[in-house]
């Protein structure tokens, strides 16, 4: 570990949740060094472009580099790339907007949106990172990862967005349980108001599960009595063909959870 | 400067231009320093999200870390909250894609993409880093630099993206001077073939210019000569609301280029 640069990583992640910036002495506070140490850092990652000083101010706050980094994460992400295709397919065929994620930290980092052809205004969610246990992507996932990251995450914090999102350990196992059984996860109402998401598992050439794939929508939509069943099809096909894409053997699924 | 942390930055940014992977020796080698030294550096970035090791091959990539402080930049960017709204409207009034950036190193950061309403597949531009030359936006914003900042962009790199770009810095110089007399900038061809784009700077309340905001779409839409200039004046007056939004004194556009 070297600890300068977990420190410059604190500085960081520490400017990611202040708003709208924070001042050396506020800094060094809250990362546990002394002001000077703190200087050095804001002036090293400023002079890379990670960190922009407000002239008026003095203060500091996160810089366009580290977009151009994120960015570089996105193109290079064999799932989002292979996704894109898939995607927007499915995005057509079924009319609704199709997320693509990965788990990461207890969340589902959104790497791929493909938008509801045609639809009214969207706000473009890659990027976004969603509690995993609040939707249908994280819960496809979850369902097939190896049993000690699944007992991890129901074992960890299981954050409510909405009312209706999911925070007991013990109903969330028995919901894995069955998207285990039907290759696929839905959430109504617990993510956001109104709507629903239906995902399914991708699997990579290990035959480990690396993200999902789902339709998100209104719940009148996505889960109308004669349309919920055919979008779970959907789904499941398009996921399988994806992972099929990435090389994933035919038994991931059943590999997975064993 | 602590060297480290800038070690570690060098790490993520061959990272970010390598394809897909790299091993440990290789990392080493391009950074300059000692194997484990580059392994130190790799270890305390992966512990934080910003790096991931493959498990199959022991190589390195980017990790998701960096897309959730990438996103935290965009959000945090108050040109970009602020355009949000005058951007969809504008896209809306001309039928035409909308992009918002701020010039960072030579280079135009798309920071916010509005999609032209209706319109078919497009791809999301936010995160695009643009030579500042090739596109109206970079024009716009250079336009209404300090004399000493436009110099050091007209003597640096002009990388030309098309046959149109423009790479010689007399006639740049020779069009950024109609920028300011006009308030708009024009690229033709010069970014994306077939494609135009008309933009204006925008100020903010220190009344230096922080960015542009400008149309993009195909010539024979953006430039047919009735829409050209009622073009021009839309982006203006949004460039001008947006910039009034920020805290932009009036004569802003004045005070920049004196």
């Amino acid at each position: 570990m070297v600890q300068a640069v977990h420190r410059a990583i604190h500085v960081l992640r520490e400017l990611a949740t202040a708003t709208p910036r924070l001042g050396v002495t506020e800094l060094a506070d809250r990362i546990g060094v002394a002001k000077p140490t703190a200087h050095a850092l804001l002036r090293t990652l400023e002079a890379e472009g990670l960190v922009v000083q407000d002239r008026e101010s003095g203060k500091y706050q996160l810089g366009p580099g580290l977009v151009t980094l994120g960015n570089a994460y996105l193109d290079s992400h064999e799932l989002r790339t292979r996704a894109a295709t898939w995607a927007d397919r499915l995005a057509t065929q079924a009319d609704a907007a199709v997320w693509t994620g990965i788990l990461t930290d207890g969340h589902v980092l959104v790497v791929h949106h493909a938008f509801r052809p045609g639809g009214a205004m969207q706000v473009l969610e890659t990027g976004a990172s969603l509690p995993w246990n609040a939707c249908a992507l994280g819960k496809a996932i979850a369902a097939f990862l190896p049993a000690e990251r699944r007992t991890a995450l129901l074992t960890g914090e299981l954050p409510r967005v909405t009312g209706s999102s999911l925070d007991d350990p013990a109903e969330l196992q028995a919901q894995l349980d069955r998207v285990r059984e039907t290759g696929y996860a839905v959430d109504e109402n617990e993510l956001t108001l109104g709507d629903a998401g239906i995902a399914a598992p991708v699997f990579d050439r290990t035959g480990e599960v690396v993200g999902g794939l789902g339709l998100v929508g209104p719940i009148e939509r996505l889960l109308a009595e004669n349309a919920r069943q055919e979008h779970a099809i959907s789904v499941r096909e398009v996921a399988r063909s994806l992972s099929r894409d990435l090389g994933a053997p035919r038994n991931a699924g059943l590999r997975a959870c064993n």
